[in-house]
């Protein structure tokens, strides 16, 4: 019965159907051993059509209600709007689920706190925040390294997140419920930051930003290019850099020094190892998006959820620490709401010239 | 019913579970949609053992023929020595079972013919031989740019598989049963330049090479170095370069030059996108096998056997041979001959110091 | 006689004969055409000494004031500590000399402004600021695609200035003259924004620092990483690090961003054109110091100062503003004004943690 | 008096004035330390009108023998046509000068071997043939690591002269007296790999071509992209490819592999530092000519020269193959007539498709 029990799937719940959500819920149906895609919900017709088409065996619901009171569902993966994640993942918690989030926690450090709060009510279960870029397979080695002295003690972290332009200039539309480009963007050059350095807590930010190219963003506060200096306790310092006008490509990359070298990550976004000799010279094309940059990182990171809340199953605390551990360290609630108290902090800076001391 | 059958998966059964075999039978077992892995053929009781764990649902069969006479297998995916490949290949077509086989077809051209000769009574039958490159990611990118145009009219390539050197010379004591350095290794190059290129027929090679490290191979008449020319009909051009014994990883690359630019692949075997500053410079780790490095090109290569097949089973023969196109052209009895009697004339290139006219 | 005097070569004389006096010397007596090193000038035994076995013809002064004194001298090279360069630059301009200084101008906001006001009462008289950058081909390079529009209107510059450790801590004890590491290091990444922003005004600026290794340089407020942003008029952006604790070499690189692309100049720090293959992957090794780096922009800006000069001396204003533009843009004493200025800033900011406004 | 002697200038005079001649004659009037560009011999017009414009203080002559009768002039600098060389050399030693002279010696084995032969009764006079590679800063840095055993034993060279595309094809109206791709791009390539592996003596080498875009070329015999192996004595090996069909600019590299590791030279033509990152993805601009590649190999080349020859006439014999050798090793005569002989040897297996044997 045990051994039954060892091989029973974790029956995930996938809420949202976007781009990124059916890109989850395929990875869940298809790609990650000990899991199996239990049921999907969303309110539109159209993400339930391509549901039944291309995940027929996934119960459906129109209401996330219906699918935490889904008996067979072990945890729920919320790939929903932002401003929904809080209240969906206490629910979630309250319901018995183990719950994936796709970051950010929430825009604000208040409600940040309350799950936190909320969540030490339910040690049992599993709560992750994407952070995906943990579970790429460059980001893991350099973290591996790190860890193993390769570069003595880490003292800086200088990280961006740049997007190719869009001429449509779509996010602009979505700015004012964005954050504004340090709470949508940097974030994760906040998380890859604490992650690399120690988990460190921020002591002060300063931060600046330029209107390139997208005018209809300055009603908002916003900027398409910010730049950012985060003090953390311990002599310990960030560097970022966020934007939305990239010629090139999505340009992801990080780099952490050392007392006794440094780690770069995805300096130079080359798309494959495919370079083109011509009359422009010798390039590489580089990747689009962050979808193409982390296709196989979201793979990894449902891969490394599923193993951590298998390992609690299993076993005692000991070993489900070990397995949670090797598997990949996802962004804890902890985590995330450190990096949306820095984040506004940094907002905070951009809207005042002044630096924040948190 | 027909939408029935066209959801019924590809039923697969692998035979030969060394360490290669298995990474394909956990490929179709999990990451492989509309494939099913239905049966596994070992005489070893250790492969049956690990497949009992890891692929518990898949049948299990010591004998070859035992799989074959398995009604609910419609394709085998042969992974056996290679001396086995011919006579295993006749036997499957025979029992009506769709076939891939790993490379080399075989080590003797009047072997390859035959096969060639045989496969022509099955046309029904898909197969398809196992020049991974061709569906790793990055040769299909230049594949689909050369396609298009980008670099003219291609007349040269040129190519290399260097493996890291083994200090124990494992290799070694299979060059008995290798071929020799140009049908084990260059094998792949000869069928990417031929791919590259268009599928010109060979008119004359010429081949040398050195023992660097590994004196054992000279009793075989084998060589750890070596270097070819390719000369194709059609004034087209080929450089092999293959080898056993590099310090600093697995360096498979390519490289396609046309009348109006050039294309490269794989220049500078980067492990991942980390790069390393310290006191020995800027770095990069290099892939440390081809296992390593065309992990990714194993899967896509199943994916794409299994679409042609289906896409077979579907429709039309227009729709078919799209879909077999579109799968990402693998390599057909008729490649696999080619590449043969090229590795062959290499290798009596290598003996007889001459010149060898096809 | 106007031919004969078109010919004449520029008499230069140089103060200072330290490491780089040294070099300025040599490459002013054997690499200038246009220019002869008509004499010599410092205070120290050594350096006389060896001026007398490496550039015997030029005449040699203890005295910086008996150099001035020296008719056939028509410019002086000043390569002396920063402490004497205001003085001196002034003291050369009432001798009837063209100056070229190494940079700093000086670690003084003020005093940099008496010199600029000085010197506009000699406007015939060439001054140019040793921000050798500038005069590096690669800068150069990129400088000139900019300026054609390659990469629409740029915005933001993000400048390093990395040294290699120095284990024995040998600018510690030069801390306390040095002006700190904005003033020291960055100073020379300032001028490389400003140039390449197109010479925009600071408005404001931020920074941080971190003591990884030398904590020496506490007692003096000053770091051995520091971290800075600052934000120009028209919403134009920079982004600073300077770090006297690199484990791989000398690491000076810039990037410009404009609306339409990107220029980055120097990304891995290359000795030259030699990649090792081995056991640590694949690498290049790294240029050591800023000499093994900038050697040839010395020589180029030694170049451009003699050819302005004649330029003047020779033709119509128009003529030499054109020459002088062409002769690559040296930095002006009013370039130099802004960098101590913008540079102070910075110190200011690192020691009182908050924003400093221009 | 000897100290007079010992600062005495070489005294060179230069015969042949086109492109390359030129850049030669300014080296030597004004950037090699020890030289004076003494007189220069051209039988163009137009070549002495330039020369009285840059370096007017040469002397001038029509012919060639007016030269050899100067007293005043210590060693030639022969730029002239290739067909010239042999002859040259041999006068120019019956008159007591030192002799530099541009590759190739001769396209002829017998001529070269007659100049061996003569050479050998005027041990006292330098003799240097412009194999310029060996002087480049890249190519120095990869043989001194070779030499320090940085790879082990070296074994393997492959090498390659690709020149950009001339849509004029000039180079075909030249094709009746360039003895072809192989003795007039490869022979660069064979004598980096003779140098690199130690000069072994060839023993087998095969060829192979195509004619891409200039077809005019048929007529002649040759090829514009040609391909080779030779086999040295001791096991040793070297591939070659040579191109006038390039695309994206002068692409001249080498790579020498060892028991232990590898060492690339010039992959990636880079032209400078600089990277650009706009649409067409990141890039690096190319080296348009082996001018602009080999530019500062041409000086060094020349200041090796000097000081060879200066060291001859200072000192004892130890002294003077000291200073030889570490003024980077030159080509000898005996290495110009093995390039030639290896380069005649490709020419004759490109015509009949067999190996050659030498």
């Amino acid at each position: 019965m045990q051994a039954n029990e060892r091989v029973r799937p974790l029956r995930v719940g996938v809420a949202g159907l976007g781009r990124l959500g059916r890109r989850h819920a395929l990875n869940l149906a298809y790609r990650v051993p000990g899991a199996m895609l239990a049921a999907v919900c969303s309110p539109l017709d159209d993400d339930l059509a391509w549901a039944r088409e291309a995940i027929s065996e996934a119960r459906q619901y129109r209401d996330y209600a219906e699918l935490l009171a889904d008996p067979a569902v072990d945890a729920v993966w919320l790939v929903t709007p932002s401003a929904l994640h809080a209240q969906q993942i206490v629910a979630a918690l309250y319901a018995g689920k183990h719950v994936f989030c796709e970051k950010p926690l929430s825009l604000d450090v208040a409600e940040c706190e309350r799950v936190v709060e909320e969540a030490r009510r339910f040690p049992a279960q599993q709560v992750t925040i994407g952070f995906m870029r943990r579970f790429d397979s460059s980001y893991h080695d350099a973290f591996s390294k790190l860890r193993a002295g390769a570069i003595g003690r880490p003292f800086l972290v200088r990280s961006q997140t740049c997007d190719l332009n869009d001429p449509d200039g779509f996010f602009v539309r979505f700015a004012p419920g964005s954050g504004g480009i340090f709470l949508d963007c940097t974030v994760h050059d906040i998380d890859v930051a604490r992650w690399l350095l120690g988990k460190p807590r921020a002591t002060r930010v300063f931060a600046a930003g330029a209107v390139a190219l997208h005018e209809g963003l300055l009603e908002f506060g916003d900027v398409d290019n910010g730049v950012a200096i985060c003090e953390f306790e311990g002599g310990k310092l960030a560097m970022f850099y966020a934007s939305r006008t990239m010629a090139h490509g999505n340009d992801t990359s990080s780099e952490v020094i050392g007392t006794a070298g440094a780690l770069a990550i995805g300096h130079l976004p080359r798309s494959n190892r495919v370079e083109i000799y011509d009359a422009h010279g010798v390039r590489s094309e580089c990747t689009p998006t962050f979808f193409d940059r982390f296709e196989e990182a979201f793979l990894i990171e449902a891969q490394a959820f599923v193993a951590a809340v298998r390992a609690r199953r299993d076993g005692e605390a000991g070993v489900a620490e070990d397995a949670a551990a090797s598997a990949g360290q996802g962004a804890t609630l902890e985590d995330a709401l450190e990096a949306t108290r820095i984040g506004c902090a940094l907002r905070e800076s951009l809207r005042t010239g002044q630096a924040v001391t948190l």
